[in-house]
C-alpha cells in the first residue's frame, strides 16, 4: 500500500481516539467512526462534547469526516481500534466492545487490509484472541475461505498514551510504541505514525511486547499511589500530618512525588486487572498488583467511615443532611465521570438518605437519581463538604467560601490538600 | 551555646558517620568516635577501609580526631549518632546498638547538650523510647536529680541521606530534613548544619514528621522494585522479555526507570520493616509494605529455583558443582557486603555441596567458611554462573570471557541485564 492510497478509518473517536482522528486528518483521508449517533452528530458539527478540542482544531483536520454508518467504512484500508477496555462487575477483562468493533471492521474488511489496535490489552489479548476471532468472523474472497492473518489481513499494535486534560503531553510529542507479527505491517505502520508523531516511534520485537510495555505503565502509577494511601493510613494513626511527611520526604532527590486520594477513570485503575487477569491464567497469583489495587478500591470506604466516625464525635445526624461534592469528576481538569471513584464515596451515604449536591462546572449533564447538580452555592448550608477533584477552574475557591457555606457543625474533608489546613476537619 | 563553642563527637563513623564526620572536621572541632578498635586504628592512618574516602579527603579535615575511647567524649557538647538501626530475624527493629550509644552519651552527657539523631527511626521513636531512655540513664548534676530533656539536655533528629557509592549526591548539595521539640535545640542544629550544607534545610514541625520522612523514602523503592519484581515473574510465566517490556514502556515521560533484582543492604530492605512495626503497634497492618518485601525477599529463592529447574532440563549434576558469583557487594561500587543477597542465594546451594567461588575486586576479605574469594578466573571451569552486581569494575568483562570460563555445558544467569542476550540462560 503506497502511501497516498491510505484510507483512515478511526473506530471509536471517544477520549482516545478523537485526538488521534484530529491529528491523522490533517494529513490523511480519515474517517471517524463511532456507534453513538449523538456523539457523531455533535463531531460532524465541530463540536466536542467532551471540551477537550475546539472548532479550530477541527477546522485544521481538513481530511477528517466522521459516521456511525457502516457503509462509510467499505472504501478504508486501514482501521485504528481505539475502543474502551473496561472491567465486569468481577473486575476482570470486559471484551464486549473490543468484538464487537472487530464484528464491525469483518464485515468490510478488504484483501491486506491493516488493523491496528490502539487500546490497552493484555499480552497475548492481539494474537491469541483477536487474530482468531477476525480470522473466524471475516470472509474475504469467497464464503468458504477463511480470513488469513499476514495473507488477507494484518495486524499491529501501538498504544495509545493520550492524557485526558494535559495540554504538555500530546500526541506529537509523546514516544509511541508500535508492533506487528508481520514486517510489512511494521513498515506500514511507521509510515503512517511518522507522519503525525514527531517523537520517536519505538518498535518493538513483538506485540506481547508492546501489551505488556503499556499494561504496566499504568500499573505502576497505580501500586505508587496505592503505597502513599497506606502511608496516609498509617499516618493516621499515628497522628502524624500526611502531607508535611510527603513534602518532607519530597525534598529528597529521587522521592516520587505522589500524593494519595481516589483512583478513578478507565487506564490506572483498571489496567492492573488487565494484567492480572493473565497472569492468574499463567498460573502466577500477583501479589503486589492486586494489594495495590485492593487500597486503592477501598479508599471511598475510607474517607466515608471517617466521616461517619467524625459526625459522631461532633454530634451532627446524617439523616437528610445536605452533603455537598466539590468537583466529581475522575481526574482533574477533565469533564469524564465514567468510573470516579466519587459516586462510590456517594452511594455509601444512601442509607442516610442524604441530599446529595454536586457542584462541578465540567459537569454538563449526570444521569443519576438523587443527585442535584448545582450551580450556586448556598451559605450556612451544607453540614458535610468533601473537596474531591482539585479543578484549576477551582483555584478561585477560597478557604473562606467552603467556611461560609458550611454550617457552623459541620464536618469538612479535603482529599486533595487544596484548602486551609485550619478550616478542614479531614484530610488523608 | 555559641558557635565557636561547638565540640561535636559523631558517634559511629562507618558508611554514614565517617562522611559527615569528614565535612564537620573541616569547620568544627569534630571527634569520630566507634567501639571498633580496628576500624578506629585505620581512620586514625587516615585510611577508609571501605575505600570510599581518600587520604586527601582525612587531611582537607583538619579538625577532625578520631577515639574508641569514653573519655575523650566528655569535653564534647554536640553528640550526633550515625549508627546502624538494622532487624532481628523476626525481621523487628533491632535497637541494641542505639541503646549502646546513648549509655555511652549518657556517661559523659553534660547540661546543655545537644543529641542529634541521624539514624533511620520508625516515627515516633526519638520521643517515645530514646528521651525517656536518656532521661532515666543519664545523672547529670548529682545522682539524685535526673536528666530531663529541654532543661537539661537537647535532641535533634536530622536523617542522613548519604548515598554509597553516588559521588553525585553528597552533603553538600543533598537537602536535609532537621527536626527537634524545642526551638533552642532546632535553631541550633541550624547553625550547624548551615555551616557544611548548601542544599536547603528543611525544617518540619516535629521529630515523628521528619522520621516518617526518612523511612518512607526508601520504602518506596523497596516496593517500586518490588513491582518490577512482580513484573518478571509475569512475564517470565508469559515468556516475554522483561529488560525490553521495561525498555518500551521507559519511553513513557512519566513512567519509573526501576530495574528487577535483589534488594539488600542497610536501608531499603531494613527501613519497610521499621515502618510496619509501627503501624502494627498502632493497629493497622501494612498491606503493601509487608508484601512487596515479601517479593523482594524471596528473589534469591525464585533465582534458586529458576536455577534448579533449568539444571534438569540441562541434565547439569549441581552436586559438588563449580558455582561463580560475580560480584557480591549488596550494591553497585561498593565493598559493603553486609545484608547483601547474593549469600542468601548461596546459602540456598548449600546442601549440594558446591564449590562456590566469588569474583569481586571491591571485597577484600570475605569471613565465610566454604566460599572462595578469587582474583582469576579458570578457564571452562564453571557450571553454574551468576553475573549479580554490575559494578562499574566490571564493564571489562565482556560476555566472550564469560563464555570462556563456563563449562559447554552451564547455566549463566544475568541478574543485571549487563551480558549479551545470546551466552545467557536465565535473566529477570
Amino acid at each position: 500500500m503506497r502511501i497516498n492510497q491510505i484510507k483512515l478509518a478511526i473506530i471509536g473517536v471517544g477520549y482516545v481516539g478523537l485526538p488521534i482522528a484530529l491529528k491523522f486528518g490533517q494529513v490523511f483521508d480519515t474517517l471517524g467512526f463511532d456507534i453513538d449517533k449523538f456523539k457523531i452528530k455533535n463531531l460532524k458539527n465541530k463540536q466536542d462534547i467532551n471540551k477537550e478540542f475546539t472548532k479550530k482544531e477541527f477546522i485544521k483536520s481538513k481530511k477528517l469526516l466522521f459516521s456511525d454508518k457502516l457503509q462509510d467504512l467499505k472504501d478504508r484500508n486501514v482501521f485504528i481500534v481505539c475502543i474502551p477496555t473496561p472491567i465486569n462487575k468481577k473486575k476482570e477483562p470486559d471484551l464486549d466492545l473490543i468484538y464487537s468493533s472487530c464484528k464491525i471492521i469483518c464485515k468490510v474488511l478488504k484483501p491486506k487490509d491493516l488493523i491496528i489496535f490502539e487500546s490497552t490489552f493484555y499480552p497475548g489479548l492481539t494474537e491469541e484472541v483477536l487474530i482468531p476471532f477476525i480470522e473466524k468472523n471475516s470472509q474475504i474472497n469467497n464464503a468458504k475461505e477463511k480470513n488469513k492473518p499476514n495473507k488477507h489481513f494484518y495486524i499491529g499494535y501501538s498504544p495509545e498514551r493520550i492524557n485526558p486534560g494535559d495540554k504538555k503531553h500530546n500526541i506529537e510529542n509523546i514516544n509511541k510504541i508500535i508492533s506487528s507479527n508481520n514486517k510489512y505491517a511494521l513498515s506500514l505502520m511507521k509510515k503512517i505514525y511518522s507522519k503525525i508523531i514527531n517523537a520517536q516511534l519505538i518498535e518493538v520485537s513483538s506485540i506481547k511486547v508492546a501489551e505488556a510495555a503499556k499494561v504496566i505503565e499504568n500499573t505502576q502509577r497505580d501500586i505508587n499511589i496505592a503505597l502513599i494511601n497506606e502511608f496516609s493510613q498509617i499516618f493516621k494513626q499515628l497522628k502524624i500530618d500526611t502531607e508535611e511527611v510527603l513534602k518532607a520526604a519530597e525534598s529528597k532527590w529521587n522521592f516520587l512525588k505522589f500524593k494519595p486520594g481516589f483512583v478513578g477513570g478507565h487506564c490506572i485503575g483498571v489496567d492492573p486487572y488487565y494484567l492480572s487477569h493473565k497472569s492468574l491464567q499463567s498460573g502466577y497469583k500477583p501479589k503486589i498488583l492486586l494489594t495495590g489495587r485492593k487500597i486503592n478500591d477501598q479508599m471511598p470506604l475510607r474517607v466515608f467511615n471517617e466521616i461517619i466516625a467524625l459526625s459522631k464525635i461532633k454530634k451532627i445526624n446524617l439523616y437528610k443532611s445536605n452533603l455537598l461534592i466539590i468537583g466529581a469528576t475522575f481526574k482533574e481538569n477533565v469533564s469524564d465521570t465514567r468510573n470516579s471513584k466519587v459516586f462510590d464515596l456517594i452511594k455509601l451515604f444512601k442509607k442516610y438518605h442524604a441530599n446529595i449536591y454536586i457542584y462541578d462546572p465540567h459537569i454538563k449533564y449526570l444521569n443519576l437519581k438523587n443527585l442535584k447538580l448545582i450551580n450556586n452555592l448556598k451559605s450556612n448550608y451544607y453540614d458535610v463538604i468533601v473537596y474531591a477533584v482539585d479543578h484549576k477552574i477551582f483555584k478561585k475557591i477560597k478557604s473562606s467560601k467552603i467556611k461560609e457555606i458550611s454550617k457552623d457543625n459541620s464536618i469538612i474533608y479535603d482529599l486533595k490538600y487544596a484548602l486551609d489546613k485550619k478550616i478542614v476537619d479531614l484530610r488523608l
